[in-house]
């Protein structure tokens, strides 16, 4: 289960892209193949998550990661170079690393 | 305890603020108070989940509601403008509403 928790030391990578809605469904596939085939199984890889918006003009990565060292050596890696040059293809990009510092659920009367 | 969860059925808001560094714990706060005493208590509410970017420049609210409209009548209530307001006064900011449509975690090798 992937929960969101401030006291969870970890490092999260928001990335938002942008993308014409007639490909959104094509990068969220790539997002997907390349979250299973190759990201899961590098060392300090947490979660994926995978969002496509409403509007259909963007999907967004809210991923986690052990550390900015492992997120780092993710980007050097050969094996998620192609992934990355695929997504770059098909959508401008903006991702940003994150830590989380709060998190609220509803007020009980809610 | 905020989960990330594809079978959920609910709406996620993300919303990325680009802000000054000297002014990023500021609009933290501001949108810690906002939450705190408005948003969490408006129907609808699931989750607000504030993350500070590493390099400073970024707050993201990565939110979760029960539906499009309850986003939409939170947007409209009277409650929630002022603290709107005093977030477009600190920063510029971009949010989408999103389903999530894929959630993957570390595969068992790693």
């Amino acid at each position: 289960m992937i929960t969101i928790d401030k006291d969870n030391k970890l490092v999260t990578l928001i990335n938002i892209f942008t993308v014409e809605p007639a490909k959104q469904q094509q990068l969220v596939d790539l997002l997907i193949h390349a979250t299973e085939t190759s990201m899961r199984h590098l060392p300090g890889f947490i979660s994926a998550n995978i969002h496509r918006s409403l509007d259909g003009t963007k999907v967004a990565n809210y991923a986690q990661w052990r550390s900015v060292e492992d997120f780092q050596a993710m980007q050097k890696n050969p094996a998620a170079k192609p992934h990355m040059e695929q997504a770059a293809a098909l959508a401008k990009f903006e991702p940003g690393l994150y830590e989380v510092v709060d998190t609220q659920s509803a007020a009980p009367n809610v």
